[in-house]
């Protein structure tokens, strides 16, 4: 972590043909193609050993790839990409499919400053249909598809495909998707991709019933089969096949005494089906897919598959991070972070310990429970844990409820994710303002996972919204302090607490009196004021070490709050005069500058202010410290910022305005 | 519509006893439950008869609320009442609800400035459980306080009843409500209030399995039959209730051949029952109360029920303004805005012309086609047009796969619900810069229908987001403009139109060169500049007519768009160093004139500048006019800014930083 903008070797590689006879051949799935069907299963062992090889040293999304390998060989073997549209939900299941469309030779690149991205994205393949970071859109977007074809008439039929996960397809989205997807009569396949896993284990009532459907597994077999007999004895043929299936959902409901609740819906329902039995998935493929109609293939797989470690404890090989691909051991990070502790488990571990002493506290993840170590709750308070699955949207209502009567909830959610509760925020929460806290985890920069996971936006959005205080920890003291402050009687209204990925600085201390709106001087200085918010901090006192050095001279403020800012403290710095540089590691459109800008103004002032914040434009991924560099938020161009406001010198006040505004 | 501060008759008025002899008796429910049961159809027919006399004269929500007369009766005969909690889906059907909790003589304010609301609102009345102005948040909310009873251990045990339509219900959140539900032990029941409408008729396939259950009616009467029979012979008794219960959902499975997509869900199902047989539901209710685990009673209800008008045209009698309660006929407004044609007709009717000659115009609306004009297109382009029903979330992800493939989708939502879509935007429709229009209709204040309905936010939340355009046309010409500009074979990236409730002034013309970016001077001035955006054009024309009296001299722009700003509009007018007044009908917090502020910072300027707009805090309901002079940004409000900052005089132009910023 040095801050310096590195590239990443990014050059395209040729596979060893002797390694990977058939992989090494495959430029694109026409390739695929024309490989035997018998030579497949071939195949997908050298792409599960090729994955092995490359997550080991470069670390990625691995078990849930390892269970997609025959589903995505079979796919594109049978669908004709990309004229017909794979449309990923959530890319973490995509890596063979990045192999399979022409990125083998640029998979070491994989998550890396320049190289490919870890979830498809439509700018680097046309094979990428979609923009796959948050869970359950892939049925809406590829309703759009299907619908779009449609009406484009076009010739021949295009296949949409959505693959979508069982965790995700229980998201509200997904159900809002299926709902309507019904009403339509295009070529929308939706492949069910069910390891009864999402990131951490699944849950939810939809889930249960999943299982259930997978019990009564051999019915579905019989149908299934009843039907293939027909078409071999030319009973069915193309033009009928999707009559005999109506008639099969009928003669469904004479042979057993359930109704699915996907044909409840009006989706028709095949499965579940053994997801690595790679012939049998092609021919069903081959039966299904040009049935009108929306459908639902349900396929039962093993995250981790053919990776005995992976297997035995998918949560972990989510995203294990590097390992010995020979016995599956994981390789520790011996990086100088490693002393450190990370923000997520300071905030885990002080709710645990508030919660010992304050029995109104209850903690509520969305399918996140390891990623922000609400599982320390969930370990020390069972009951007072909530894991709602993927449903932001309901964990913020859900919360808002609990508080309306009487409870503490503390719900920590991804930064990113959290956009999709934004109405939540502001209509069950803060207009009622209620007493959530939001523990708002990735907030800023994330890094590799790019694009879609950067936590760009929190602090303009939730900025516009009445009775929210949003804070910013730069450091494991503020964030535990913060923690306590949120659960004192006096405490009043919605909190948003946001911190970054990774670790922080950490005294193990907590400060009592935290106060709202509260600041901290890191330093004193006569030249330049300098206000910074959030995970910016060790930068910035980096910065104001190496200025010193050149005689300039900073008062270097904390805001901690975005809302409401000091304003004892931007009242001492507008009446010094001294010109101002403010750092913030969210979008420079609405946020934090913007803020003190807007209180400058108000309070008739006029300071020469340089803002330093997240680009209006999307970032793409890479290391941290590489993006903070490309974003201009790192300690080089703190600096820099800083000797030009030290260059433009003092300006005269202006209060003009100041008494006579209202 | 003078833009005064009149404020309405507030006071509390005495029901005539002789008219109304047992509502005129009712204080809170506990008056309610001393009626003899068998008068309590008296008392529907008298809040009919109330409900018809209020709302012919003060407009408002009429046909939900007078479907669910004895629903609303019932709960509170059975339930406790405000310590058993009704959390209300959408207060549309909430009325009866006021009247039977000390609110009828209040009821002459409804939706009136410093009246009551015209949904529930906890603020108001203990017995509002929680916020319901945006569908499907029911369940969620009441899970919590569910929750929260148990993890209190109220005793008695706490009933929670979510009361929910059978278009909210189809809602994403709702589902994810349902999905976690049924993972909990508490006392939550929900009961469907179906009436095959939402405000115009339900649609999507959830839909299309209510009206199936409904048709198998006569196997649930039976299942229900069967357990009173078990229970008057004392078989079953309150402890055995549930066992039972479960007992004959397994009894069904062995009569019928369908399991029940909620019982599939594993909560438990009773319905559908007439939801107008108030004896009826009454027993079932007290049947079904103290059951543990989550229920869902699904009730069969008719839209505008006892009044033959309403039942006859529910859609339009959703709210049917003033009407002449013996015949029905509604009453025409002739103010003088009737000339004007409203916002969303010239946005419709424009489309429809576009759309008959350009055929990648697709339109989307959410369970709003008559509230958003989008019906036009939809009488006009059935195969081009989709009602997805209340899920705004999909609406946008829908739209983004059929522009992904080639299409030019309008998705018209309005401001305050298309909070819900936030993360579709970014990651669906920005990350992917795909030309999506959102047609944002109730953008800024909405008058009577209050704190969750008026679209404060969208300029602030929007601006943040890389890639969209934004602009906010103020009059009929402009609006048509931007719409034509934006299906030109040149328009890229996604572009938000937001435009406000109400009428407009048009001049039936169309600009056929309008630019993105590009503002409009509409006067020359010295004194002041004034930059406006969006509906505050008629009171800032008025506001410089009257200062031209005053010899105050001012520069005005239309700004129109708010992102990209119309940068050479502000250069001229940095550079004339006239002090600046902005107004927006958007939040104040990181909105239009925030915009403004960094612009001038961030190129090196320095000018006092005045910004009106909507304040830090939710703002209640009441006229729009009304509204615009509390919130600071009627015709009075700009003058006394203008006068205020034309006394500020010029100031100095500070251009310190500008060559020296990145």
């Amino acid at each position: 972590m040095t801050g310096q903008k590195v590239l990443s070797d990014i050059t395209s590689r040729t596979l060893d043909a002797g390694e990977y006879p058939l992989l090494s051949k495959i430029k694109d799935p026409s390739d695929l193609r024309d490989i035997p069907i018998e030579q497949l299963e071939e195949l997908c062992a050298e792409i599960r050993k090729f994955l092995i090889e490359q997550l080991s040293s470069n670390p990625g999304h691995f078990a849930s790839s390892m269970g997609a390998v025959e589903l995505t060989v079979a796919l594109h073997y049978v669908f004709n990409t990309p004229y017909d549209r794979i449309v990923w939900d959530v890319g973490h299941q995509a890596y063979s499919h990045k192999l399979l469309t022409g990125r083998s030779g640029k998979f070491h690149t994989n998550r890396k400053l320049g190289g490919i991205s870890g979830f498809p994205s439509p700018t680097e393949s046309e094979y990428d249909s979609f923009t796959a970071g948050h869970a359950s859109n892939s049925i809406s977007a590829a309703l759009g598809m299907s619908v779009a074809s449609a009406l484009k008439k076009e010739s021949p039929d295009r296949n949409i495909v959505a693959v979508i996960g069982d965790a995700s397809i229980s998201g509200g989205l997904a159900f809002e998707g299926l709902n309507n997807a019904a009403n339509t009569n295009s070529n929308l396949l939706i492949i069910l991709n069910d390891n009864d896993m999402s990131i951490d284990r699944n849950v939810g009532s939809l889930n249960g019933y999943l299982a259930h459907l997978t019990t009564t597994k051999a019915y579905n077999n019989a149908r299934y089969n009843v039907y293939k007999l027909l078409r071999k004895a030319h009973v069915v043929n193309e033009k009928s096949k999707g009559r005999i299936l109506r008639f099969n959902n009928s003669l469904k409901s004479l042979i057993t005494r359930e109704q699915n609740i996907f044909e409840g819906l009006n989706i028709r329902y095949f499965g579940p089906f053994d997801g690595h039995d790679l012939p049998r998935i092609i021919r069903i493929l081959q039966d299904i897919k040009d049935l009108k109609g929306p459908r639902i293939l349900h396929l039962r797989t093993v995250k981790g598959k053919g990776f005995q470690a992976a297997e035995d404890d998918p949560a972990v090989w989510h995203a294990p991070g590097k390992f010995n691909p020979d016995n599956g051991e994981r390789v520790r990070s011996h990086s100088k972070d490693s002393d450190h502790p990370k923000f997520q488990d300071v905030m885990g571990k002080t709710l645990v310990s508030l919660a010992s002493k304050n029995d109104k506290i209850v903690a509520i993840t969305a399918a996140m429970p390891s990623g922000t170590s609400i599982n320390l709750m969930q370990e020390a308070f069972p009951k007072r844990t909530f894991d709602v699955g993927i449903s932001e949207g309901h964990a913020v209502t859900f919360a808002a409820g609990l508080a309306k009567d009487g409870m503490l909830p503390y719900v920590a959610i991804y930064s990113s994710f959290l956009q999709r509760a934004y109405d939540n925020i502001i209509h069950d929460i803060a207009i009622l303002n209620l007493p959530v806290t939001l523990c708002i985890d990735r907030a800023g920069l994330v890094g590799e996972d790019g694009v879609t996971h950067h936590g760009a936006f929190d602090l303009a959005y939730l900025r516009a919204v009445p009775n929210m205080q949003i804070a910013a920890p730069a450091d494991g003291e503020t964030l535990r302090s913060l923690l306590y402050a949120s659960q004192l009687p006096d405490r009043e209204g919605p909190w948003a607490i946001r911190y970054p990925r990774g670790t922080c600085y950490d005294n193990g201390k907590m400060i009592e009196n935290i106060k709202v709106g509260t600041g901290k001087q890191l330093s004193e200085g006569t030249d330049v004021t300098l206000l910074t918010i959030g995970a910016v901090l060790d930068d910035s006192i980096q910065a104001v070490k190496e200025l010193e050095k050149e005689n300039i001279s900073i008062a270097h403020y904390d805001m901690i709050w975005l809302k409401p800012l000091d304003e004892q403290i931007l009242l001492q710095c507008a009446e010094s005069g001294r010109p101002i540089v403010t750092v913030e590691d969210g979008s420079l459109e609405g946020g934090f500058g913007s803020e003190v800008l807007e209180w400058l103004n108000d309070n008739g002032y006029s300071i020469p202010t340089i803002r330093l914040g997240l680009p209006d434009s999307f970032v793409s991924h890479g290391s941290v410290s590489q993006l903070k560099g490309l974003c201009g938020i790192d300690r080089q161009s703190i600096v820099e910022a800083i000797r030009r406001a030290a260059k433009g010198g003092r300006t005269r006040t202006v209060k003009s305005t100041k008494e006579e505004q209202k």
